[in-house]
């Protein structure tokens, strides 16, 4: 049994370390950059990272590469969740014993439940990810609550997308609640991050995807094109979500192939972006597997 | 022009007068049942239920019956949001103007924006909303997290939604978060709250609604139920969504009709909470406006 199989015995319990510091410090988004580094929080995450990286490193098509540099644990969490333990081992990943003041000073704003992973900051080149001839794309457009954008990469995960991609103006994927709430969908996923909007437009269209943007005032009805059946939604699309409050600017839904907007039936002024953005991603879904 | 047509100009300076510390106290779910009000904070969730209190005292169909107590802005929010100024006149309420530092000291955790109301609770009696022939009614049972539920009622108005109806071991739907997550739909839905499920699914199905669970683990497909031609989503329907975390408990999956799962066709294990049930919500909606 060599050191990689089994849990390091020597536990961390100074929270004030240099090494606990400067993880700390990763909760900025400049140190962040520095370091090429984040932190992922929690056993579900984890779990997610160290799954990717075991793929990454080993055997058979990686999807994407996911490196983890450190992994931390409670004594508690790993009897809590072997099979992280497990999974590390075949990844030839150690992990450190740290105490549960350790964990939590290591942590951003969320209880990590015994489970802190040190990850190279994700992303991929656009243009990549267009040439390998995606159906189904989400844009995030000056999004700025890190909820939302992790709420709608882990809702690209399930309704099948290809990948994801944040403007240059959007919030960082790496920032603990977005992180969080991808619920690990953000190892799953490709993400392209830093491209002003009109470059993906553009880069996308001669990938021939159809540009569709949601927007609450759009001329196009959701519900209308999913009962057409010769509906573009089976078409391979990139759809593009704008900001909580203002949505997309005007000069950027003249660059977009239709507006569509989500029915308001009852009396709500609008829906949640993430909740507006899954409907869409459901119905392109639904209808490329209907259609095509 | 008397007091009600304007704001009062007695300004109110004193953060931690008895009125403020009264008002305060609402943040507490204890608080708010003995007095049987709660606290509405920032100008978008304010003018809904002004709106909705002058519909409620005005002519015309009340559909339901919204009461604001007090009613309290800074100068800036009134310059701001004259239109709150105004519909408070037409339903005979008074704002009383505040320094910022009060309307800060009576809000919870978000930043009112300079708009405060105190208003009743809200809760209609549950055999009375299924009584009024419902097409579509959404439950939450045993929900725990305030923006979940808030997101899902302003999703159900969105759709077109009859009601929302919270178990009696669900969140307090006046629970500053999940008041903020309506964006003022819960002053546009009828909200029933405190009964157990058993109840409702009793009640729900002796007024002739079909009685469908949102579950990862459901033998039917929503997808494949939305592209049949002859699907009961398109009748009326109850549907019950579960806690964040654990869902329905296996003994609540036996009272329902179907247990229908939103298809995951990526790699992600689950959708969150308030995106599944936007997603059964709007399947539902399109359904029976397509199909009936």
């Amino acid at each position: 049994m060599n050191g990689t199989e089994r849990p390091d015995l020597a536990l961390l319990t100074n929270p004030t370390s240099d090494r606990v510091r400067s993880i700390r410090k990763l909760s900025g988004r400049s140190a962040r950059l520095r370091a090429g580094r984040f932190v992922v929080e929690g056993p579900q995450a984890v779990r997610e990272a160290v799954r990717a990286a075991g793929r990454s490193s080993g055997e058979g098509p990686a999807r994407r590469q996911v490196v983890v540099h450190d992994l931390y644990a409670t004594v508690e969490a790993t009897h809590r969740q072997p099979e992280i333990v497990a999974m590390a081992a075949g990844a030839h990943l150690e992990v450190r014993l740290a105490g549960p003041e350790v964990i939590a000073a290591m942590a951003d704003t969320v209880s990590p439940q015994g489970w802190i992973a040190i990850c190279d900051l994700v992303g991929e080149p656009l243009d990549g990810i267009l040439a390998s001839a995606p159906r189904l794309v989400a844009v995030l457009s000056q999004v700025r609550d890190p909820g939302n954008a992790g709420t709608v990469i882990r809702a690209a995960d399930a309704a099948g997308a290809d990948a994801v991609v944040l403007t240059s103006s959007s919030v960082d994927v790496h920032n603990s609640k977005c992180v969080r709430a991808t619920a690990g969908s953000l190892f799953h996923m490709p993400i392209v991050h830093g491209e002003p909007l009109e470059t993906i437009v553009e880069i996308a269209r001669e990938a021939g995807l159809r540009v569709f943007a949601a927007d609450g005032a759009g001329d196009l009805d959701l519900d209308e094109l999913q009962n057409d059946s010769a509906s573009p939604l089976a078409d391979p699309t990139l759809w593009i979500f704008g900001n909580e409050a203002w949505g997309l600017p005007g000069r950027s839904l003249g660059l977009m192939d239709a507006v569509v907007r989500v029915p308001v039936y009852g009396s709500a002024e609008s829906l949640n972006l993430a909740t507006a953005a899954t409907v869409c991603l459901y119905a392109s879904a639904r209808m490329q597997r209907t259609l095509s």
